[in-house]
């Protein structure tokens, strides 16, 4: 119920200990009208990391009334990591790397701020610094767990990796995936090409300039953790993957992605063959939401939000405990039905 | 070499993966001139649990140049900690509950302020039940753990111990320990005795009026943690323990105070009755520092400084995984070579 598509983490993480750490953020590209659908509106975007981690933590938003949610209604993936977590033990941490809002629960601050709008510049080089060097320390300190997961919340973050691909020298654009069945390819194609243009030409600058603080913030922490590391993400976690690949090498031999099935059958994506270009694991939770007795959670089936908030990454972690793929989703309806008293 | 005054922690802890937190915070008590040696002055007290967090966290200190001392220049017990923190392995993580000078690395915070002089007021209410309702959700989501240990930073703690104490009815100002060996029990007992006059009828309300944020905040990460916890700390932790069996009495069948041997054998104070008469297990590290290489360790020996940041327990939680006393000893002289370049 794991599937390994590259590598074999089902038995690797058979009844291990693990901390899950879920590290939030912003950046003004989700401002970009078109360019996610994570949140009712492009304004309401800033507030999404918040209220998921709100959620995650306390099973409440704070930040905001309801559940973060696309313009068409779909509820955010938290749902399905705090269903998911909540069939196991676990310590859950939350990391800010820099958010316009920051959560209203205890948090790990990295120090940094809110990325920009990547076709001006993404992250200051010295708030970039801060947040690696931070979550490095933080990373160092978490020595007890047999696997760290750290899955992410950040709008428009598949244009961040997305530029940080293209940065590193690999066809980016065509890697991720989005939160909408129609993934807007050619406005992510010119912001990322904008982005990279006139850009600096030291490598580490370029960087700085069009990625995003949570993909930085993932980087540094794994960094530091001296052990076995699930990076619980779509796309996203590619760009993590490649970014350690050239600034931490000896790292890459203990990472696995780990996702849903949603985003490895993602037809405008590309993940499966860019694991294997660069030479990380990958495994995914197959999971079927067609059974689910709520819309709101079968469009998952069709490519609506596919992935975030380590929901794939909760589900192999439940599934790992011998948690059933069926419990997962009964787990996930009723947190849902407890939402929206439907 | 644990040795169990009251219960039998030993062969509860024995090889139990654990996760040590650090509960840092100041009050205005701090600046009153001789209640407390925990800083070089009294205005220093005030960085000196946000030093004590970046020593333990990354090994030197950023908001201040060097590690915290007394004014006799005997350095923090952080170091016992973080030398003995280093033998095994664990998770560790710093819980702000209120401080003038906030740790400069990622840390917990939460939403508390720094508590002001108890002759005055405390905390305010709606803070502490802010630091209360926040530390529990902390609390909740650490279920990975086998065992909790939290210590503690916060000078004159001990005095707001006491009047948390006297508070609910105990003889407080006997109970507590002091950093120096002469313990300045006439000047704690006019300190809190000025706080509890006139203090409000309501019962909570009171206790907000004469304790500190750290005592809060480990009271609500206690509350949320479902297992079993080693307060790490002296006499402080006896308020913790007194405010649980008012609180949250179902909590304290799984509580243990873990501290040092120069806590218990305290000619000033009166630990162990205390436990007894509230019900609580207590525990200490038999570590003998009269031979270390160095001056300023071998005064604990003398009822220098005690305890603090966790010392008592970060021993005990080495000695449970088999490190011998000696090398506890040899740690610590390294680790005070290495600062002191001596």
């Amino acid at each position: 119920m794991i599937v390994d598509i590259i590598g074999r983490l089902s038995e690797e993480v058979k009844g291990k200990s693990f901390t899950f750490v879920l590290v939030v953020g912003t950046t003004d590209v989700s401002l970009i009208p078109g360019i996610t659908v994570a949140g009712a509106s492009p304004e309401l975007t800033m507030f999404t990391p918040a209220a998921d981690a709100e959620f995650l933590m306390t099973g409440r938003c704070r930040s905001i009334d309801v559940v973060p949610i696309t313009p068409d209604g779909i509820p955010t993936p938290a749902l399905i990591s705090r269903a998911s977590l909540s069939l196991v033990k676990t310590n859950k941490l939350v990391v800010n790397a820099g958010s316009r809002v920051k959560p209203r629960i205890p948090h790990l601050d990295l120090g940094g701020e809110p990325g920009g709008d990547i076709r001006k510049w993404g992250v200051r080089e010295e708030v970039g610094e801060t947040i690696l060097e931070n979550a490095k320390s933080l990373g160092e300190n978490l020595q007890d767990e047999e696997f760290l997961v750290v899955g992410e919340s950040i709008p428009a973050g598949t244009t961040t990796a997305a530029a940080t691909l293209e940065a590193l020298g690999y066809r980016g654009v065509d890697v991720v995936s989005s939160s909408s069945p129609a993934n807007p390819k050619d406005l992510k194609r010119r912001v990322v090409s904008e982005a990279l243009k006139n850009g600096p030409v030291d490598s580490r600058k370029l960087i700085f300039k069009v990625t995003d603080p949570v993909i930085l913030g993932i980087v540094g922490l794994v960094s530091g953790y001296p052990g076995k590391v699930l990076l619980a993400g779509g796309t996203q976690m590619t760009a993590v993957a490649a970014l350690l690949k050239e600034w931490y090498p000896d790292r890459l031999k203990d990472i696995t992605i780990g996702t849903t099935r949603w985003i490895v059958k993602d037809p405008t994506a590309r993940i499966v063959d860019f694991v294997k270009e660069i030479g990380v694991r990958l495994s995914f939770a197959d999971v079927d939401f067609s059974l689910s007795r709520h819309e709101g959670l079968r469009v998952y089936e069709r490519g609506f939000v596919k992935e975030g908030v380590g929901a794939g990454g909760s589900m192999i972690m439940a599934l790992s405990r011998g948690v059933s793929p069926s419990d997962i989703v009964n787990s996930v309806d009723d947190l849902y039905s407890k939402l929206t008293q439907i």
